[in-house]
């Protein structure tokens, strides 16, 4: 994401620029799909589209040809719904005809079970062996508003053309988004429904809508991630390009994960999700109408260049509600200059509130909704504008909207407006929809939509110095150092190797196999010491009475020993106890975590967070997807109590957040030169005012991978 | 609130059943609010209406009276549109004529400054000099769409009866809901306007409605809280036979409070809006669309006996979004019986999923729907059902909403049904709204609308024993207690009395003006001791170098009294040093503080939270209106960390809760019977297994109310 390069070349053209349509599976029955579908690309292609239908005869007047091979060439996309034991064959026989593009509508592969699933995977080899593309199978087609294209099966409609490309794993979902975007009177630029991605996926479609010149933004309905990796590579690149919007649901299916580390317990895959998203730049909706709300404040407002915001209202209400919605959403009530205070008081009633939100009074009309929203946009404090209006009784609110419209439209900056009422607010938003300004029905709305303006300049912006420029051991340790992590070694052991390895510093550790060798140890390291059982099967030593501090002589350490194996043989098993680890004790300071969990999807995900016993319990952590700018960990450590209180409170010294930085930077560096290091965790990492010790160190290893 | 006793009488009988109207202020003009608000009433209301206007004449065929003592009687209510400075005059007037109520919809008073303010106070006193109940100034009247009753100058609307009631301190948001209800097709049952509520508030429009027979929820619009305490009384009450859901703004433009305590500090007015609500059984709202989804639920789906939700689809999307959402609004998804499975398998194809969500696949039409709806719930595993359809393209969703609505309707359980799509979905969402079946266009409502369900039966349910009862000093100590706090007693001394008449157990403690007297105290005490400051002008000890804890011997004493006293005096000035506290250090335990602030509307809000000096950074802290049930003040601990703690995590023993509780309880005696206390803090309370020791002990008595 540092910078990004040329993109690639569009991965679906096929698909939306064809020299010409076959369509097999055909219907002459007005109640079947497959007189739908003729019926739509029929009625909407950029090329010639021919039907297929094995009986030959006529359609509406047009040729069913017996075969997809009699059709006249070039035919670049072939649309099929036919049983699903069928499309394979068809889909080899298309491309014989020359097709390089399919669309499956049928059902009956992997969602319909173990048969359809072979099925599908057939049909998948079919298209790898032949060199078509493949959307589908299990969908409803694509949609262009502007060329126009449609390849659905859907009743006819008359699309509306516009500038979001909806991208959706449900084809319901695509078909109920373009009803409503009629019923509501915006627009899409595209629709991909992706069905059940035999090939095609959500970075294919990502990368050709960045080519679409009519694409604004681009709003994604997500059931799950085919490939992570891919997925990030392509939204990191187009989302500098055209702002993403993206629902993503599944958190109620999701497992408990397998984890060693408080990290990994804690690091969701829902958690993966909002960092991967974060890292590419995509704004997460959490519900569809806030995915709507986003998508269309992507396409139709102008960036923001800050958070300032003045609020314009024709009554007190619906402004307070405005202004109280800002904060939560990352905005701030603008400081109206003196100056615009008073033009505005030029124009207004005395009653009128000249502060911020500026309310006119319902005796406002169309001429001091122009007027005031003239004033506030050029307003050197302000950064953007929400325009909140209830029809008012003595004036006609469509009036309003059209004097509104062109001051709104010729601004440099972001402007919203949100009319709340009946049949006369919705003919007023339409006018202001068809001007090619924002408008919404509730206050909501509009912040919503200003807080995409804003949010989408920093992700927009060029991303600055990359955490791991400061660190000095980047890429990590030889990849031997792993090692032991998978080796006889006990992990403990390994884990404080690595930790070492990587720069980190840990107060001065011996292993200890038997009390004698305790005593040494401890003579050796320096007094007071901490002694830690290494043993088997304990998950936490302090659960297991495996954990003493502050021992200040070898009576002590003899004895703690001691009584340690006893309490762990008797927590683990007798076969548990490995020895102890005696550590010289660090000094006071504050508690952290610092840790990083590979995702299966989605790489490295970095956790910084209040340390100690109760991390999840007290859940105040914040996660990163590696590799993260300088700015993205100082935001992490910004996001948790634990970072901001590195700066010092009450009574309390400042600690070394440099420190805090480079354990990251170094476990960052580690986790994305190791892949099969599946886990790494410094918990507590004691900060004090010059120094980070790590004093417990775990990690794990992917099984098998010891040597990779 | 522990038993609803009878409603008082309805206080606003006058305004929905006067026995004549009077209208003063009508206008021959179309253009003017006159002419609207003559027009609206004559043609909706169940008495005489009578004009008046000082030139007389006719309106519309009708006479217009010179004067109001010239209309017949009877005449309980008149409407005033006036120029401000000439309604106290008119309102004598029609006192005189006979009116008891009158509804003064003219602006221009305090709304508008200080001349305007100074004509509602005159306005106010006329009112009750008269005896006439007032609503408004700067109001836009009431509305009630069954007598019908329209005493609004809007625009003529056609209203359709409903079954909620708005009342709302904005105008302008009252006609933009009426509007917004037309438009969608469902319908208020009366709309009260309050305006500037020199009389009338929100507790009376609440009472007044419990009367009315055809409302059946309650939706509120709040800028501010009138009368704290007359509304908590009134809610507490309505809310336990009408459900009330309320939308309270303001919250960016609250300042921030001064105060002593931890507490104090965190208790913003919002917080205190939040646990009065909770405290009364109010639903919050955070926007308008959430006030009427959750408005609209509570007026139609019958109660829910519990959190278990059946999801019903036709299309994967919708369910998936529907189940995920509803963790976040307390509701689970049902675990659907084997017989059920079994049974829904039957009317299924194969690649249905039969699990929840049920996804019936877009093949399922009308009957499908029917059948399956039934079985989910006659299903005993489920409490509620939601069925989210997208219109399938080869089914009429219109047939589908009419199958659903007889078996919607008829169950016991409640059942909301969300459609997502366009113009189709926009008439099936109307056969049901229309069949008294719940419909929404999103899953988020339908999620929203069936937890309303559900919290609704909780609020209606019989409060439990009251964490009073638990408490062995109800009613906290004598008043004279509490002249300490506010006399020459060092406030440190006064807070460690206080909290030891209400049966707090704090660790010995003497206090020590010198050196010497410390050493004498620490003796005393038992060793080792903890040293505190006693100053003034200290907010934060520890800031001021204000704690020496674990002195071990009569030198370290006085030798950290010295060292103490200076860092003091330096941070704080010379004077402002009184001595130290010398205390016994307590045992190790928990941290927690447990505190309570008095909220100048509501009273005493009680805080339990995790202790220490970083309360405000951690903010994990709980808060409740006293007085609280046992059952809310264990809720309290709950949702905190540190409340969950207390049942013991990882190596650490179960602290003891009853003992947070009894401190709890303790200080809420001590609020409610000392109105003069406005802050009362223990922090920390240290927590054992079998104790709890009150270590820090703060309080704040307002200024002059020692004697109270």
């Amino acid at each position: 994401m540092n910078s990004v390069g040329p993109l690639p070349p569009d991965p679906l053209r096929d698909f939306f620029f064809p020299r010409g349509i076959v369509v097999i599976g055909v219907s002459r029955d007005p109640t079947r799909l497959g007189y739908g579908l003729a019926r739509n690309v029929v009625r909407c292609s950029p090329a010639p589209v021919h039907l297929v239908h094995p009986e030959g005869g006529e359609w509406q007047g047009r040729t069913l040809h017996r075969a997809v091979s009699e059709v006249p060439r070039p035919v670049d996309l072939a649309l099929l719904l036919l049983p699903a034991a069928k499309v394979a064959d068809a889909l080899r026989e298309s491309a014989q005809a020359g097709v390089r593009a399919a669309i499956v509508e049928s059902g009956g592969f992997r969602e319909a079970g173990e048969a359809g699933a072979r099925l599908e995977a057939e049909l998948a080899a079919v298209a790898r062996e032949c060199g078509v593309r493949l959307i589908g199978p299990n969908c409803i087609g694509v949609v262009d508003t502007h060329l126009p294209l449609d390849t659905t099966f859907l009743p006819p409609r008359d699309d509306r053309a516009g500038t979001i490309a909806f991208v959706s794993h449900s084809g319901a979902t695509c078909s109920a988004m373009l009803e409503r975007a009629l019923l509501e009177g915006w627009g899409f630029s595209r629709v991909i429904s992706l069905g059940n991605q035999a090939d095609v996926g959500e970075a294919e479609a990502l990368l050709s809508l960045a080519h679409d010149p009519h694409t604004q933004a681009i709003a994604l309905y997500l059931e799950g991630i085919q490939d992570g990796e891919r997925f990030l590579a392509a939204a990191r690149g187009v989302a500098q390009v055209k702002p993403i919007v993206a629902l993503k649901v599944g958190r109620s299916a999701e497992g408990q994960r397998a984890a060693r580390s408080h990290t990994g317990a804690l690091a969701s895959s829902d958690r993966a999700v909002e960092a991967a998203f974060a890292h590419c730049g995509i704004l997460r909706a959490h519900t569809v109408e806030e995915m709507i709300v986003l998508a269309r404040g992507l396409a139709h407002l102008k960036p923001s260049s800050g958070p300032r915001v003045a609020i314009l209202t024709n009554a007190g209400g619906p402004g307070v509600m405005a202004a109280d919605l800002l904060g939560e959403k990352g905005l701030e009530l603008a400081q109206i200059s003196a100056g615009t205070r008073a033009r505005l008081a030029e124009r207004l009633p005395l009653a009128a509130a000249r502060g911020n939100p500026v309310d006119m009074l319902a005796s406002a009309g169309a001429a001091e909704h122009a007027e005031c929203a003239r004033l506030l946009l050029e307003e050197a404090a302000t950064d953007a504008l929400i325009v909140t209006i209830v029809p008012p009784p003595m004036h006609d609110v469509v009036a309003v909207a059209e004097a509104l419209s062109p001051i709104l439209r010729s601004a440099v900056k972001p402007a919203a407006v949100c009319i709340m009422g009946g049949a006369s607010a919705a003919k007023a938003r339409q006018r202001l929809r068809e001007a090619g300004v924002m408008e919404c029905g509730y206050p909501s709305e509009a912040v919503l939509a200003i807080s995409a303006a804003w949010r989408r300049t920093a992700i927009q912006s060029p991303r600055g110095e990359s955490l791991a420029a400061r660190s000095s051991t980047v890429g990590g340790p030889a990849r031997e150092k792993l090692a032991p992590l998978s080796t006889g070694k006990p992990e403990a052991i390994a884990a404080f190797e690595l930790a070492q390895a990587i720069g980190l510093d840990c107060p001065a550790w011996q292993f200890a196999a038997d009390e004698a060798q305790a005593a040494d140890a401890a003579a050796n390291v320096g007094w007071p010491v901490a002694l830690k059982a290494v043993a088997q099967r304990v998950a936490h030593k302090s659960e297991a009475g495996g954990v003493a501090l502050g021992l200040v002589n070898e009576g002590e350490v003899r004895e703690a020993y001691r009584r340690m194996r006893l309490e762990v043989e008797a927590y683990a098993g007798k076969g548990a106890w490995q020895g102890a680890l005696v550590q010289a004790m660090a000094p006071a300071g504050q508690e952290v975590i610092v840790g990083a969990v590979r995702d299966a999807q989605f790489g490295p995900l970095l956790m910084f967070g209040s340390g100690g016993k109760e991390v999840e319990g007290m859940g105040d952590v914040a996660f990163a997807l590696a590799p993260v700018t300088l700015a993205e960990a100082e935001a992490m450590l910004w996001r948790t109590w634990a970072g901001r209180r590195l700066g010092g409170v009450r009574g309390a010294r400042a600690a070394n957040r440099e420190a805090v930085l480079d354990a990251l930077a170094a476990i960052e560096g580690l986790m994305l030169t190791h892949p099969g290091l599946l886990e790494f965790e410094v918990n507590p990492l004691i900060v004090t005012a010059h120094e980070a010790w790590a004093v417990d160190v775990r990690g794990r290893i992917e099984e098998g991978s010891g040597h990779r």
